[in-house]
């Protein structure tokens, strides 16, 4: 038996990570649940799955919680400590799928406390990637990253021949505008932009995606969970979304790992790790697929992924205020406060006020993380 | 240091061996270099080599070998005997790419002495699998598949999880006739047959590409190298031969290899293994290449994969016949003797006529060899 937390147990990676740990009952025990204040679908998973503890972040939320799993013996608790405490009760796989900065603070509880931490959370490598790779060297816990492209490096990495590694490939499904020409990107609306070809994910991510914002944040995750240098980290893009990522070794020799577009494929493959186990997914068809395509990026439509590839040159500080810039940025396209191209640009320009020192510390990231969304949220109200 | 002996130093896979070897002579020292009887190559690589012996398998030869290497201190021999000599003398790692059943004996020396034996004698593993997989395993010899498909397979599989392998996916370029109308199939020549799009190779293996015929083979080399039975092993025709094979797991993942077309990323994967050296090869440039197509087989078009699979599903001589029916068709074919439509008509004939128990020793695979080759000459002769 493995025992198993899911932080963020009703996002859509959360579910999905439920739905497999509750088809192998008997290879899964459920330490802890948490979420935000979801309370009917939280209580339910911890009845389904036996749950020992379920937690929500938001206290105000606790009483419901208390009264939805009255009589169930499960113990319930509420407020981002009790969070903290659910990661701190020594799982040996810990999902890490909160959203946003909020799960900053779990997620480096679970490394602490030594186990597998199956990483969902991008915004944590990409603010505090040195911080977190140092605490899980330190404690001999196991970043397992669920991303579907960091899952597939992942799996393409011979442990013992990490140096022979020449050069890793990320690809990128070009997001909805990869065909758009320059001049009409202006005019590009929310909607538009949330409609992803491939994957069916949240409005952040998508927005992320369609800049390429999003493959840009993954290149600096890749160099933390890899430790690979920006100029042995590349970018091409695979519009069919069937390739998640190539491994190239110096023999010439290139691993890639293939599946369906469905989380679920990663996430079984962290959650068994190093073993692998049955999923449901109808499996992968390349005669019904028939062609793949790969091209280079467009440095010019998609400003992003430069700015992301200078903050992870230049380190520090910048990825953590390049993340929190978009994230502000990308609020104010969905609330149609900027156009689309004025995410890369508000980005670009609270990256050019705003230049302290590293962060040595996960308190020293949040304020960089704090300080940067309150001058790109000034750009946002004057203009850029 | 590895020590390293090459069966076969002087035909394509041996010279694409020893440029790897030549190329970091601090991490190869040459035992001995065998050939049937290119004497002027076989010296020449014994002296760059520094090789402590160099046979010559023709007897006849052996003066001309001699006299060539008078005063080198390299040692000679001749025969077929002194080739299993040199197969016996211990190498860390021995390449057999003797091409044909000349091949066998040595091959099955060589796993004697229970190094890592990398394999590129196809009709070694298809006729006498059962027999060389054995031996391998009652001496501790690791078999290093060389063949690009087979090659690739073995970088996708996981060590600890043989188990969770649900397909294993040997990709086929398809050879020159793949879009060719089944009405124009008859009038094959043997300039169009050899003609291969993605890679140069011999006249043998071109017209088993042609036929397919070489993918059914492989299939019955993945059977007994893998150890994976005939409903977990299929083809898909890719004919960009870019991705050489794939591995499906039961999570939903597959792994696979992708490389230029160029026998020494394979060779260098044995050679190095279970490390990675570096090659001279120019990186593989997806952008480049654009696009990857896959598509099913054609069972009409192609028979020879339907009877190869039916062998393998049969078991005992029948992959034997098959390959020894097959490459007296092959031969007939290249000599205008028979029409390409009739090599897979006189191989299903040859099947036809000849049944007798599985072979349980090396000469017993001989001798079914021998009789089948004898069968298949009567066919030619007299047409099916």
């Amino acid at each position: 038996m493995k025992t198993v937390t899911v932080l963020g147990a009703t996002g859509s990676v959360g579910r999905s990570t439920l739905d497999l740990v509750e088809r192998a009952p008997e290879a899964f025990e459920v330490l802890a649940l948490t979420a935000n204040c979801d309370v009917e679908r939280l209580a339910a998973a911890a009845i389904r799955t036996n749950a020992r503890l379920a937690v929500v972040a938001d206290e105000s939320c606790l009483p419901a919680l208390r009264d939805a799993l009255a009589g169930t013996g499960i113990a319930t608790a509420g407020g981002g400590d009790a969070v903290c405490e659910a990661a701190a009760m020594g799982a040996d796989w810990t999902m890490a799928a909160i959203v946003g900065c909020a799960g900053l603070r779990p997620v480096m509880t679970a490394i602490r406390a030594g186990g597998a931490v199956a990483l969902a959370n991008k915004e944590a490598l990409v603010s505090a990637g040195e911080v977190m790779t140092a605490a899980a060297a330190a404690n001999g816990a196991t970043l397992l990253p669920v991303d579907s492209e960091h899952n597939a490096i992942f799996q393409c990495l011979e442990p013992g021949n990490r140096d022979a590694v020449r050069r890793i490939i990320l690809t990128a499904s070009g997001g909805p505008f990869r065909d758009r020409d320059a001049a009409a990107m202006h005019a590009i609306t929310p909607e538009q932009a949330v409609a992803h070809p491939n994957w069916s994910m949240g409005a952040k991510i998508s927005v992320d995606s369609a800049t390429m914002m999003n493959k840009g944040l993954e290149l600096i995750e890749a160099h933390h969970l890899f430790a690979m240098p920006s100029d042995r980290l590349d970018v091409i893009v695979h519009r069919q979304s069937v390739v998640h990522s190539l491994v190239e070794y110096r023999d010439g020799s290139l691993l890639a790992q293939l599946g369906p577009s469905d989380m679920r494929v990663p996430i079984a493959h962290t959650l068994a790790w190093p073993e692998r186990m049955a999923t449901p997914m109808a499996p992968l068809d390349l005669v019904a697929i028939g062609r793949l395509d790969f091209e280079a990026p467009d440095p010019v439509r998609f400003p992003a992924l430069r700015l992301a590839r200078a903050a992870l040159e230049a380190g520090g500080a910048r990825p953590a205020i390049l993340n929190a810039a978009n994230e502000v940025a990308v609020a104010a396209f969905l609330d149609r406060r900027i156009g689309f191209l004025e995410i890369a640009a508000i980005v670009e320009d609270t990256l050019g006020r705003y230049d302290p020192g590293a962060p040595d510390s996960l308190d020293a990231v949040l304020n960089v993380d704090a300080e940067a969304r309150r001058i790109a949220g000034g750009r946002v109200k004057i203009g850029v």
